[in-house]
């Protein structure tokens, strides 16, 4: 990895948490060619014991979320909102179902944010994404967001440079707004390298089942992967907050992506610390009234 | 299980398929009382080969969601729509969390309904219900839904017996338009026992961390326990069309439950075979490009 991330990188104490380690300091000028795509900070030694420490979190994490949800059933209003960006084949679909599928799906609130349909466009870029964001005790997952409004139109020139800077500083208010209001905002980059993008496009166009997934489109992008890199570190840089920091996850390796996202959300979640409400009736009195019912 | 269901029970050749085990045959009157709600009809020996068996449904289904959604890609309107009805503590909310999570959560839309909101009283009792209907692709999963509206809105007597009457025949021309549109409609009814629901909320009682979970108003409906049999008898009779028939799924085994309703989706999904798209490209001319791109 880069220097960008923090802890036990000079002989001090080993960082404990990875989201201290993949977390991208506010303030400092995000440099994408400093991370490496292939490498696992933090991680588990390797694909068979990525996977199976992935596979151990379902249980953990089903519990967190549980008591998330139970708690917001007694006025909590706190929630999560994964944020996933990242180029084309970064494996975003991959980390919904593989991560999310640790959850229990009823309390998750996934939006796959594609090109904005008419009715979208005829409001501001933030519209659409109000509409999905997670209730209490939710946990909400946005597959792209409003990350596009300053990446792709950017980089396809949709609005001029003026509207995309504007954007940067209403997107910080209104990540500010949500993590004011008990949200818990999650913004994850998935880092891949080009090579690994080439080989994943390869693979989508020699796999008929996988020929849905690719349009050619992905190739006009691909042909402006330096300009799609320069506007994620302005976006990863501007919008890099620390009410809501972005968190870079090297992404080359798909079992490493999958366990640091699973973990990254659960290291939140433990931070939320939430917990079962108590009973709002009378225990023993119930449990009478149950037994005479027969 | 009671002489209601077809299939195998004179000698004759056995039954193969499980929602023909299942399925309640419309235009015959329901009786709760013929099916047992312990039994385990056409399943796996015992809760150990049960849940086996349920997790290694995860790959077929999850290959027959990902087929499903490709073909909306291409203009595939199919779609399912899963709905879950049952007495208190029959195992709603573990059916999503269990049957619902072998699914990719990406193509899942999961609608919980709970008492209507002042708005949605406003409006007819179908209107919510259509604004959370599953799109193209996807797999929509109601707990609870507009049976509801002809279950408690009867039992507690929120709106006259006539108007009751008609909300049957409204249902039926709702669900028929919607299979006549591309929706395969699942509706099960999760069958407890009255001595499982005993258990299952002392269970609720004595763990502080399920008190979230009850509400005094359960103790109120399971002292009504007839009368939602007889509310549910009519609805099943009323409302099993060759449209959208209903499955009664004996539920008192949490593990026969998660099989047969993960099974029941198969099924169902195995029948619509939805297939992977063709390319709408030129892949050949798309590889060399992608080669040329470097």
């Amino acid at each position: 990895m880069g220097g960008k991330h923090k802890g036990g990188k000079d002989g001090g104490p080993p960082a404990r948490r990875l989201s201290d380690l993949l977390r991208l300091t506010p303030g400092e000028a995000v440099d994408l060619a400093a991370h490496d795509p292939r490498a696992t900070p933090g991680g588990p030694r390797g694909k068979a014991a990525g996977r199976a420490a992935t596979a151990a979190l379902a249980e953990p994490l089903g519990g967190l979320q549980e008591r998330l949800y139970a708690a917001s059933t007694a006025g909590d209003t706190r929630r999560v909102l994964l944020v996933l960006q990242g180029m084309d084949t970064s494996g975003k679909d991959g980390t919904v179902k593989h991560v999310i599928g640790l959850f229990n799906p009823a309390g998750c609130r996934i939006r796959s944010f594609k090109e904005p349909t008419r009715e979208e466009l005829g409001h501001s870029f933030l519209w659409r994404v109000r509409r999905a964001l997670p209730q209490p005790g939710e946990i909400g997952i946005f597959n792209r967001s409003h990350y596009e409004d300053v990446l792709v139109a950017r980089v396809h020139d949709l609005v001029g440079h003026r509207e995309i800077r504007r954007r940067y500083g209403q997107i910080n208010r209104f990540e500010r707004s949500l993590t004011d209001r008990g949200t818990t905002v999650v913004k994850v980059f998935l880092h891949i390298s080009r090579e690994e993008q080439r080989k994943r496009l390869l693979a989508r166009l020699d796999t008929p089942e996988k020929h849905w997934k690719f349009s050619e489109g992905d190739l006009a992008d691909r042909a402006l992967w330096p300009d799609f890199h320069r506007a994620y570190e302005t976006a990863l840089t501007r919008c890099g907050t620390d009410a809501a920091p972005w968190y870079l996850v090297p992404a080359d390796r798909k079992w490493y992506r999958d366990w640091a996202v699973s973990t990254l959300l659960r290291e939140r979640l433990e931070a939320l610390d939430p917990r079962y409400p108590p009973a709002g009736f009378d225990v023993a009195a119930a449990r009478e009234q149950l037994l005479a019912l027969g």
